[in-house]
């Protein structure tokens, strides 16, 4: 098994990055290990923490369109160059944390993705110095209010509820071109989405090289590689699971907003802001 | 003359908020004031320090086309909703730091810009309650490849860049409605743009509990309120200076884009990755 570094929140509410034992227990690092962060001795049992979304990012990239049966399921061309866009960090959830579904929306989309955690600040580099520059991979779940995406300009409502980035539930650090990506709803055993991360448009070396000639990426950022075909809507009730080969899955039901005010963002998902 | 609240970087590489005294001394705080900081006794001297992006968020949103004047000169109507979208937080620089000119583009425009600093874990809030989810007001600069934004179906590469987020050069609790804003570029003396932040389509309170009623806004979030008309051209080699009445002003030069593969986003803007 490779090992598997996640993030959790023990039972007493303390946050901690580590890697994942076989028997579930976790080996807790003394910093994110993308920030060189080594394991402090300290081990968590199994039964003691819950995961939360592997990274801490100071920024979500998402590429559009980066396969081409998926551009053309929702009447678009493949772009000539990534298209970009964000999404808040306070979209961040783990695996088993509920999706809640805004009561604004009308049609709340899965997009199963394959994600990349950054290793270290990176500009303009080039596609061949690209693969060192990314730490990991992760699964990603791109939560998309449809009828958002079709009426807004921008796609900030449409992507950035609280809740519409389920991430996880670890980082692993090599990953297979020839790994499949598959989206399932419930006990349905056909999948809703089913391609090879090796059919996307830009690789991500492509996209981590693009996205670098515009932005200064930090250590643990992620960016999410657009989603193949078979996008399709949710239901309040519904559980979604993303697999990748190689990584694992990320499952999340589907809940209503729970009573106004209440933030459905997790703190953790809060930038610290020390002086 | 109101308290000025700043970020700021000392010759020896740390960096503190702080409030600025008469005499440009400034007294360092123990953490960010809307996270509760008070004075830790420390003061710098005046010339011991320069100015950072005095918040330091966990996300950056803006609206567009929030005055009428403007969303006309660009031959767009005024949307019915706040139109949102954001800007990744490496595009954070402080008075007096260049704005590089990215070599990919072919018209960079200033946008002078009232921004907002959000006081506290904020969700799902009435219109009434937002005023005092308002920590205070600061001055932002949403600089922006206009041939990027006409080309691009999403923001993001027009207004990602590093350095496209001039913000400064400090906070104060209080603005009047009827304070000006006002760009200048050069030793014009003539303003390019010139309005009164009541002129606004969405007021501040609108546009905070607006975007509450999607996603969590934590202490110390910007939110950038739109740009009156007047937008135009830089040019490398000039200075452009957003004042806005009661606060202040900002003046950052434009220059070229430095030897390649260099990172011109600040450090101080990357997220630290605690575990």
């Amino acid at each position: 098994m490779p090992q598997r570094y996640v993030r959790v929140k023990t039972t007493q509410g303390n946050i901690h990055y580590g890697s994942l034992n076989l028997n579930r227990s976790v080996a807790v690092f003394d910093t994110a290990p993308w920030d060189g962060g080594q394991p402090s001795g300290v081990v968590l049992k199994a039964d003691s923490y819950e995961f939360l979304a592997p990274c801490f990012p100071s920024k979500i990239i998402a590429v559009g369109r980066n396969y081409k049966a998926h551009a053309e399921e929702l009447g678009n061309t493949v772009p000539q160059e990534p298209l970009l866009f964000l999404k808040p960090p306070s979209t961040l959830i783990g695996e088993g944390q509920p999706i809640y579904y805004p009561h604004q929306s009308q049609q709340v989309d899965y997009e199963g993705e394959l994600a990349l955690v950054i290793a270290e600040v990176t500009k303009n580099c080039s596609e061949k110095e690209a693969r060192g520059k990314i730490w990991g991979y992760t699964i990603a779940n791109d939560i998309t209010a449809r009828d958002f995406q079709r009426k807004d300009n921008q796609w900030v409502r449409a992507k950035g509820f609280d809740t519409f980035c389920p991430l996880g539930p670890w980082v692993i650090r090599e990953l297979s071109a020839a790994a499949a990506i598959q989206t399932f709803v419930n006990n349905e055993t056909e999948p809703r989405q089913s391609a090879l991360v090796q059919d996307m448009v830009f690789s991500p070396q492509a996209i981590v090289s693009y996205i670098s000639q515009i932005m200064t990426l930090f250590p643990g950022d992620v960016i999410l590689t657009g989603t193949p075909e078979g996008v399709g809507p949710l239901n309040v009730g519904d559980r979604v699971r993303v697999e990748i080969e190689g990584i694992g899955s990320i499952e999340n039901p589907v809940m209503s907003v729970p009573t106004s005010n209440t933030t459905t963002s997790e703190p953790e998902n809060k930038q610290p802001q020390k002086s």
